[in-house]
């Protein structure tokens, strides 16, 4: 047993080097199962959308100027052509004192430039009908490229895909995509102390959690966890299952080692393996101070904290944007806020760390509150029953009851 | 083409319907495929957690009264009785003056009240430490059943599985879990002048959107999609496909029917399904007044607007807590907060309906603004350029620029 020092790496470096490890690789799957998915193409309108002029409403397409000076005790009287199919280019033009019946979504006819909503309408026989109010050229139509121009650049790389970035691929006419792979990553838990989920643990020993709380984990920022299973503090065998693991995988995470001696052992390990350069060795935050980081031939490799609650605090900070990132998508996109909401009680933190505090988020009258769940990072009930966390600056000795702090709620 | 009249339903009414539909069956899967899943189950701790006495720090487990009085100037003295090894019940106890080597995550050897840590010791050979600081008797332990307590309520039926539940049941022992089956959404779009996306529109008609977007927000928020590809303005053939995708799915989405004839279409097809009950039709909201619920036989049917932007809007507000309702959540389960931002400009409603206004969120000098995308429901790209919507309330005319509105964020 032997005392340990760690040089800790500012968290800001951690975030340069996440932002330099390589990308997965691109395949090409069907529009239909974009959810979620990280485009890898760049999409650029090919047409104008909606490509013709169409009605909003359901009325009469007419010429703005046949209704000027028309109300309800002065209407304007126009002839009706008929009406404009639905999904067809209309078969008659409107002239000077003409309308066509057109529904919405229909396509404006030649020598119409306003629709009148058939609210203001009244109809005297089949081909005729009275107008009851003025309209501008142009009510109640969307211009031929009023949603979209061609040629404007509508999506690029690394943007993640939701409903409407899947609909606007639709409209130009794709239904299949680019995409990056999502990234492969693999979870060994280690530890002479570990054993089974399934089993039942003798006296000393306890059951695998971090292979379940990691790999959902995984799942829900993008990534496809596989499971290695459990290595008891050996050196050889360790090497040897993490060897298979980054030559499956794009990313490795070891977690446990929370003594010493482990996590000496986990260090020995990622030093061995190939190429292996270590980046980070410790970092200033709590939980999760002796977190490791390497690069071993441009893949990832994590050694993060034994302890359930510290494994799960490094991976939401800081391994969620890297498999993120690797797995194609800028690390800070999209849906990522914060919550205000007032603290329900100090806390104190050690200047020269960043504290990440378990909160639970709850709402009375309409305000959110943050309440701390305190608790050693060992307890999975620390997590069980958190929202979010709430960030303690390095510079700052703690947070003050009932000011408003940032909590950074779970994404899960 | 007839004028309508729409007797509008409440929304507070509408999540009533919803809390009445019935759920899903249940499934059995592997724990680790547990993540965003609906638990369909009691979770029942039973076992202590961690179930012994462990150390949290690398030390020696020692009794706090030998430490009392020790210091820097006036160490104690203890005989090192051997070292606890990891994942085994300790072969020595410890008795007044001795100590033993442990680890964190070590059990606790009997005797033993405390554990020291290594910096606060010197070891003067293999046998004996000098001891430089008190402790308190539990200092640096986990009671054996600090983290739960046999018999404990863990989780019930309807809670979604984030990693830290993954591993609370972990720690149960339990690697199979009982979940609502994902529900199964059939889509149809609808209207003579959608096509399919990969075709090339004539002249008049528009590439099928909807069920792009539509798949993707099922798909997000926990349902699987299923297309029934697209109906043209016909009652017999919608009727018919109506039917099949009823009979297979859980849920039916039928979209389309900006129009009034086709609106009337819709409804009359959903009317003429087997024990067709309609509940809704017509909502005083905007956008997406002409929405149509409907329950038949136990499965629900959604008649959504035409329009894009509209149908997401009504699928954000209603049918995600529909389709969430069916697959055994709660409505509005964890993770549905609303982000607080800066109103950029002022905004007007009509009294006596509800207005969701698109809106972008664009974070400046550590604030958020909320920044209304204006623009008629059918434009996609109202949708493509908004990050969340804002509701304007029933009895309001509007909200005013530079006051504080509350953004529902899409959740994807």
């Amino acid at each position: 047993m032997t005392k340990e020092f760690f040089s800790v790496t500012p968290v800001e470096k951690v975030f340069e080097y996440i932002a330099g490890f390589p990308q997965t690789s691109i395949e090409t799957i069907d529009l239909l199962d974009a959810a979620g998915r990280i485009l890898a193409e760049e999409i650029v309108s090919n047409i104008d959308l909606p490509g013709f002029e169409r009605s909003t409403m359901d009325g009469y397409a007419l010429r703005a100027s046949d209704t000027f000076g028309a109300s309800e005790g002065n209407p304007a009287f126009l002839e009706v052509q008929g009406s404009v199919p639905m999904g067809k280019k209309p078969d008659a033009a409107v002239s000077a004192g003409t309308a066509m019946r057109i529904a919405t979504g229909g396509m404006l006819p030649d020598g119409a430039d306003a629709v009148m909503m058939i609210e203001h309408t009244s109809e005297i026989d089949d081909t005729a009908i009275e107008v009851y109010k003025r309209v501008a050229p142009g009510t109640h139509i969307i211009r031929k490229d009023e949603d979209i121009r061609i040629n404007t650049p509508l999506l690029g790389p690394g943007r993640r895909l939701r409903p409407q970035e899947a609909g606007i691929i639709a409209a130009m006419g794709k239904t299949d995509i680019k995409v990056y792979k999502k990234p492969l990553v693999g979870i060994i838990s280690t530890g002479d102390e570990v054993v089974e989920a399934d089993s039942v643990p003798e006296t000393g020993c306890i059951r695998d959690i971090n292979t379940y709380t990691l790999s959902a984990a995984i799942h829900l920022c993008g990534g496809l966890p596989r499971s290695y299973g459990i290595a008891g503090d050996q050196f050889d065998p360790l090497l040897t299952i993490a060897e298979k693991a980054l030559a499956e995988c794009d990313l490795l995470i070891l977690s446990g080692g929370s003594s010493v001696g482990t996590r000496d052992l986990t260090i020995e390990v990622i030093e061995a393996l190939q190429h292996s350069k270590i980046l980070v060795h410790g970092l200033p935050v709590k939980p999760g101070k002796p977190t490791i980081i390497a690069q071993t031939g441009g893949k990832t490799v994590w050694g993060l904290p034994g302890h359930v609650a510290s494994a799960m605090v490094i991976f939401e900070i800081f391994v969620k944007p890297c498999v993120r990132h690797i797995g194609g998508t800028t690390m800070f996109s999209n849906n990522h806020y914060s919550i205000p909401a007032v603290l329900s009680r100090n806390l104190s933190s050690a200047q020269g760390r960043i504290d990440y505090v378990r909160v639970r988020i709850v709402e009375k009258n309409g305000l959110y509150y943050a309440e701390p769940i305190l608790g050693p990072s060992g307890l999975i009930r620390t997590m069980l029953d958190a929202d979010g966390l709430v960030k303690i600056d390095m510079n700052s000795e703690g947070l003050v009851k009932d000011t408003v702090v940032q909590v950074m709620p779970f994404q899960y």
